[in-house]
């Protein structure tokens, strides 16, 4: 058997802890999306919150924007996703079972390092090992449908976004009339994209359901490859800052026939997830979108959708640059990156391994864990009055079950920064111990700086 | 024509000032959704922060959870809403158009006082005005379907969640297992949700696609009572901590008949919204949904869904209390209630009418704005300066447009809680006047001094 790798260890570790469970698992389980569990929803909202605050909040030339996730056809129709957001599909001759055929020729060239020689005829069938029998390829839809009203007919017809882009798109001018913002600002927007998927797979990596983090930025034409370089070197950081190790990032120039049927430029940074196969995947991907969506929709809708620049008397189409970040790939990427395997000290003046999750203090889904050094009428009421008044601030855990050493291990796994001991000595001298996570260092604070230490290492 | 209402009022301040637009406008708008813009998602996201500090992170009781939209048609069918989440719909046989039978006959009571005395033949279409030609009443259902994978076929019909709650309940052992809490422990989740209501309208209030904030609390049997009458008063008070007046809100207790099917008790918390006809409406409501769920997906699925009690060498089944929020609801709820017309001074020593947003700080979009006493090469920089300063913790507007007291106005309609103005004293004292909204009263305060000021009264 390979060895475990990094992703292995952390799919395992994020379902045995409750960060993702499988969707509908009781009933079989999907893997068209999944659950996030206490410690998942908690990580998944404090990736959110750094990158609203670094991208939109903290930004004078960004507002934010939360559109709806059904739209109606016109905007597909429109955004050329219904023509051409589409994909090969094969089915195998024997079991009907059906497949993407570029995720076929990949596997095969992944696994043979060579492209088929004689084209579908040299893949077998995953399903049922049938080699070579397979029906033409037909071009497959990725849209999601629904029917909004009483009957389920044309009129009803409705998408569910594949991505939260249009959304931003067609409330162009309503943005700029309201918030009175001018090129270059940006648009930012985090929410739910549907896509119906051949093969999801690869854990939280590739699913049906999923969440996304984008930022359409306008400029003015000549502006564009400048801001570009500028997008593509603000997201780098922005993952480097939140403690991703620049070793495992890399940066992809998709070429021409790669690209999105919008894209005048994409770069993708990936992250080195150690897939079996190829081991790196998209993180996320700048676009050069130019006018062709803002053009698009002003042609199919009649409203011109561009910009009166009073200064110069022209109007223009702004030139579109598109930050898109998934945004359960980035925790995927945050949760492998942070998986560590070290040395703790025992009772027993020996050391154990110890599993630890070296998040950044920002993203770590429990802030500090607070406990009683053992399960005691003193030391409880104690340290429940400690957990309620951190609780004021943070995510807190409250944990009095096992011996102290299991319990610190026990908060290491979920990146916990902080564990706060309330022991005998507390009763006298009104003060705590503080371990921290990575250095285990241990520091003896009085009860009512508590507060005021985390603070200064965690921020609000 | 009848006087403007604050609802009116907010309804249209909500379009003017991009809180509000409305979803795929450009392409003649819908009224299945709405889209949020740059103050109405800061709005949102205010309420969704404050919301889930109350109720989850600051509870030691509660923890979170984010489950997916579209779940396995088994979810919906042993929850009983593919067999009961239906409304009776009728046609009129002259225009064809489709109408809820129950709408029909509520618009009739509210205009006359008094019931159909003919039933339907009483009833004149909306659309056409034809009088008492009607089909029959069918059986609607209300669940949004889509299709996963490559055809539309049975195996691929999926529904989406017409409440988050089911995706708390089929996880329940999940959680148990993960966090391990017991009885009495609750979770919390928020969430798109989709309804496919036949008539959606009275703006935000009821649409196809919203976001619920709901809580499904995990109680012994026995103290299911006592449950459901905190967490009434609990949801209740939170709605007047954060600033509703209590005098717009109201409890109304759900006869049975009217209950939802799992329901053995349900207490709606109402707000005055001021809706023509009847003006409350329903902004929460607290069920006590009993062992209906877990046994009901026990059954379903196989997995037993209990709590085992080791003290007492038990296995039960939990009782449920669900508070369930309407998130868009609330919103607007907070914005009518706060919708208040004063007089403000005007430089010509008389007074303007103005319109200011009394919200609770914590829930303003924009927290603070920075404006240049004018637009001048030494006062600009430093109100920008400034601004990025501030921005770094909370969402600022910075505006130079105008007089003072028009941007003060401009401030005061989105609920800004203060006002910070950069003017010539400011270079030679290096401080700043900051207006409170409420009050109007205005302090001098030095510049490195406007941070913790602002920390003071805003919190973070």
């Amino acid at each position: 058997m390979a060895p475990k790798t990094a992703l292995d260890s952390i799919v395992s570790l994020a379902k045995r802890r409750g960060f993702v469970y499988q969707a509908g698992e009781i009933y079989g389980g999907s893997r068209s999306a999944w659950d996030y569990g206490p410690l998942g929803v908690e990580l998944k909202e404090n990736i959110k919150e750094q990158w609203w605050q670094t991208f939109v909040r903290g930004r004078e030339d960004m507002v934010g924007l939360d559109s709806s996730v059904i739209l109606p056809k016109q905007v597909w129709e429109a955004s050329g996703h219904v023509a051409t957001f589409t994909d090969p599909l094969v089915e195998c001759l024997q079991c009907h079972h059906r497949f993407r055929q570029d995720h076929l020729i990949e596997a095969y060239e992944a696994k043979k390092g060579r492209a088929p020689e004689e084209g579908m005829d040299s893949i077998t069938c995953p399903n049922c090992g049938t080699a070579g029998k397979w029906t033409e390829p037909q071009m497959f839809s990725g849209l999601m449908k629904t029917f909004l009203g009483p009957v389920d007919n044309a009129e009803g017809l409705h998408y569910m976004r594949p991505e939260t882009a249009q959304g931003i798109f067609v409330n162009f001018n309503n943005v700029v009339t309201t918030s009175r913002k001018k090129p270059p600002f940006g648009i930012g927007q985090i929410g739910k994209a549907f896509r119906n998927e051949i093969t999801p797979g690869n854990f939280i990596f590739r699913t049906r359901e999923f969440e996304q983090m984008e930022i359409e930025y306008f400029t003015a034409p000549a502006d564009a490859d400048a801001w570009f370089k500028h997008w593509v070197d603000a997201c780098w950081n922005w993952f480097i800052d939140l403690g991703i190790n620049p070793e495992n990032m890399r940066q992809f120039d998709v070429p021409e026939d790669e690209r999105a049927h919008y894209s005048a430029g994409t770069i993708d940074i990936e992250y080195r997830f150690g897939f079996q196969g190829n081991e790196w995947g998209e993180l996320m991907g700048v676009a050069n979108r130019t006018d062709f969506d803002l053009s698009s929709h002003s042609k199919a809708s009649g409203h011109e959708l561009a910009y009166f620049n009073q200064a110069t008397n022209e109007r223009y189409t702004p030139y579109v640059i598109e930050p898109s970040f998934g945004l359960t790939r980035s925790m995927m990427a945050f949760l492998v990156d942070a998986f560590t395997e070290d040395e703790a000290p025992n009772t027993k003046g020996g050391v154990d391994k110890r599993t630890v999750l070296r998040l950044d203090p920002r993203l770590a889904p429990v802030k500090a864990a607070v406990l009683p050094l053992s399960r005691n009428e003193d030391l409880s009421p104690k340290a429940r009055d400690l957990g309620a008044e951190l609780r004021r601030h943070w995510n807190i855990e409250f944990d009095d079950a096992g011996a102290i050493g299991r319990r610190y291990r026990r908060q290491d796994e979920i990146g916990t920064p902080f564990c706060i001991t309330v022991d005998f000595d507390t009763l006298e001298d009104q003060a705590v111990t503080i371990r921290e996570r990575d250095s285990m260092s241990q520091e003896r604070v009085s009860l009512d700086k508590v507060t005021g230490y985390l603070f200064e290492r965690l921020g609000k």
